[in-house]
């Protein structure tokens, strides 16, 4: 059972809980914008299916919805921002903005950011860069829920890398994933048909192979991307590691095992090392490489090369990275986003508490 | 059946050849290290085991041994290099070092680098970083061998990825990987043992799963890191991309399908787009976000944290990216390099072709 909702009408009540939570007029409607991203291109676990999620942070104060977000310390390339334990639905346009900037002056601008919250999707924030002919750079760490290769403690989060590169005539290259063989959002779509997850995406707490969607909840543990060490889980751990260090040891944010958690019912953890969450932006002005009229040509001839790779048995064609959200967001936009009727039942609560109908 | 020989002997040997190949004093110093890093630290495919291959690239005209390596466009933050043919071994240190002057000035550097060769490792590149107090960044396009998701055509090469962070007390956080589940010289020890490969490795010809480890030699497909698209293997075929992208179209070079092959006797792709093989380089100062003495303090508390996660049933501690390797090249610069009977055989062919005593 599910209902379908318009764009329009997921924006003007998600905008307006947003307003009632104090965000200013700007800051409620960058929040709405790149949280419904999410639902437009599919990625409905990040969308507003977590807006109870922020309501509840924001009710434990853990987000500061007026805060002062500023940079702390800069060159001509860099910059660390400071996000005032805000949304970081808020902070990381900011931030990415800030990067954009510097690419302007300098070729390249990178951005670390501290003492923020969760940023939504990690691909709406890199495809800023794409109008400013720029390749667009976006990573946050997360709470842990990931196993090191050869350890069954959580010390890592789902850490996603999204980059988003300008084309001509295609559509741009847009990846946007996270550095686990298979997300959280992936394990609850197959928690509510009641089927099995593959093996090679969690563990149980013992550290034993388990093929159960639920395990995460009974102090499972998320596997890195290649699941196991025969199939380079050694990498994953890599990545999501390289994810924490340039999102919060590099601008003092809270890493590892200490990120702090998104359920506001989850003590936040002891001795933690920095301040909130980190992300890492990064932008990259096309022409501070070659002509970005050359450059766009020659993505399109890498797209294009691409796609007409020799398709395997049983499927037509190769995909691009960002090809499926795009078509989703195409349809979505139209049809309006289907949301389960668990999520209906839980925003007209969200509804009821602040005085918005939905 | 194996002789172990010692580094200065192995050095010896190599510089005379790269010496003998035409190079100048220092470039020979240069190519020899880069190479024979691989061989210290382990990854024995990238070593002098390839030293016959570089020598018939030269002998088929396709790598200029006095190379006029130059920057061709540049901003504060980055620049193009072209090697001009040159090695690898000798374009991507100088490459990583504009990366590293401009970081010093800029805050970061950014070096996309075209019209050149394969360059070792990855790693030793990215190290170059360190002792600057930068994070170094280092990857580069290869030889296509990889089929993307869904499809069962050779589109991108192994592409590697390596990113090496300072610490203070701890020994540095260096990451090196294959884009790949596993990458060739995996299969090239299965093949000298005449064992199986673990399936998700390759992919025959017709992209049915396959456990043959010779099955690249039948015109078989290496698979993305994830193996397949149920286990996130188009996460790593956008890796892979995003390293080609980087280091071929943002440079000029030929990407791809299209990337030069390494071996001599395989002909040169028709209609390449650009210039050679791609490398991109990254240096980012430490303290271009916060002060290098606090950030080391805290890579060190991340580095003894993870080092102490609890381990799985059946392994006594968690690694940190870099250690392996470092662990061999204490153990090889005292104990020599073992290198087995066909590789001293080849070594030897290549002596008597130069007048090298090998």
């Amino acid at each position: 059972m599910q209902d379908t909702v318009s764009y329009q009408e997921l924006y003007r009540f998600t905008n307006s809980v947003f307003l009632k939570m104090g965000c200013s007029t700007t800051d409620a409607a960058t929040a709405t914008q790149v949280l419904l991203s999410a639902d437009l291109r599919g990625i409905d676990s990040h969308g507003v299916a977590r807006l109870t999620g922020y309501v509840r942070l924001w009710e434990a104060g853990r987000i500061n919805t007026s805060p002062d977000i500023r940079i702390v310390h800069e060159t001509p390339s860099t910059a660390v921002v400071d996000g005032d334990a805000g949304l970081g639905l808020v902070v990381a346009p900011y931030a990415m903005q800030v990067a954009i900037g510097k690419a302007k002056i300098a070729g390249t601008g990178w951005v670390s950011v501290r003492n923020s919250n969760h940023f939504g999707i990690a691909g709406i924030h890199a495809m800023m860069a794409l109008k400013h002919d720029m390749t667009g750079i976006a990573m946050t760490n997360a709470s842990a829920l990931v196993a090191p290769t050869f350890s069954v403690e959580r010390m890592l989060g789902t850490n996603p890398i999204a980059v988003a590169i300008p084309a001509g005539d295609q559509p741009p290259f847009i990846a946007d994933f996270a550095t686990t063989t298979a997300a959280n959002g992936k394990l609850e779509i197959l928690q509510r048909k009641n089927e099995p997850a593959p093996y090679g995406w969690v563990l149980d707490k013992e550290g034993k192979d388990s093929d159960d969607a639920n395990e995460l909840k009974k102090g499972g543990l998320l596997l890195p991307l290649g699941s196991d060490r025969e199939h380079g889980s050694h990498k994953g751990y890599a990545l999501g590691s390289i994810v924490d260090i340039f999102s919060a040891v590099l601008s003092g944010a809270s890493y590892g095992p200490w990120a702090p958690p998104f359920p506001a019912y989850v003590p936040m953890p002891e001795d933690m090392p920095g301040k909130g969450l980190g992300h890492f932006f990064g932008a990259m002005r096309v022409d501070a490489f070659r002509p970005a009229e050359e450059f766009k040509q020659h993505m399109d001839q890498w797209i294009v090369r691409f796609r007409n790779a020799k398709p395997a048995p049983g499927h037509d064609k190769v995909l691009i990275p960002g090809d499926p959200e795009r078509e989703m967001e195409t349809l979505r936009s139209v049809e309006g986003i289907p949301l389960p009727e668990s999520l209906v039942k839980e925003l007209k609560e969200i509804g009821d508490k602040f005085g918005v109908k939905f």
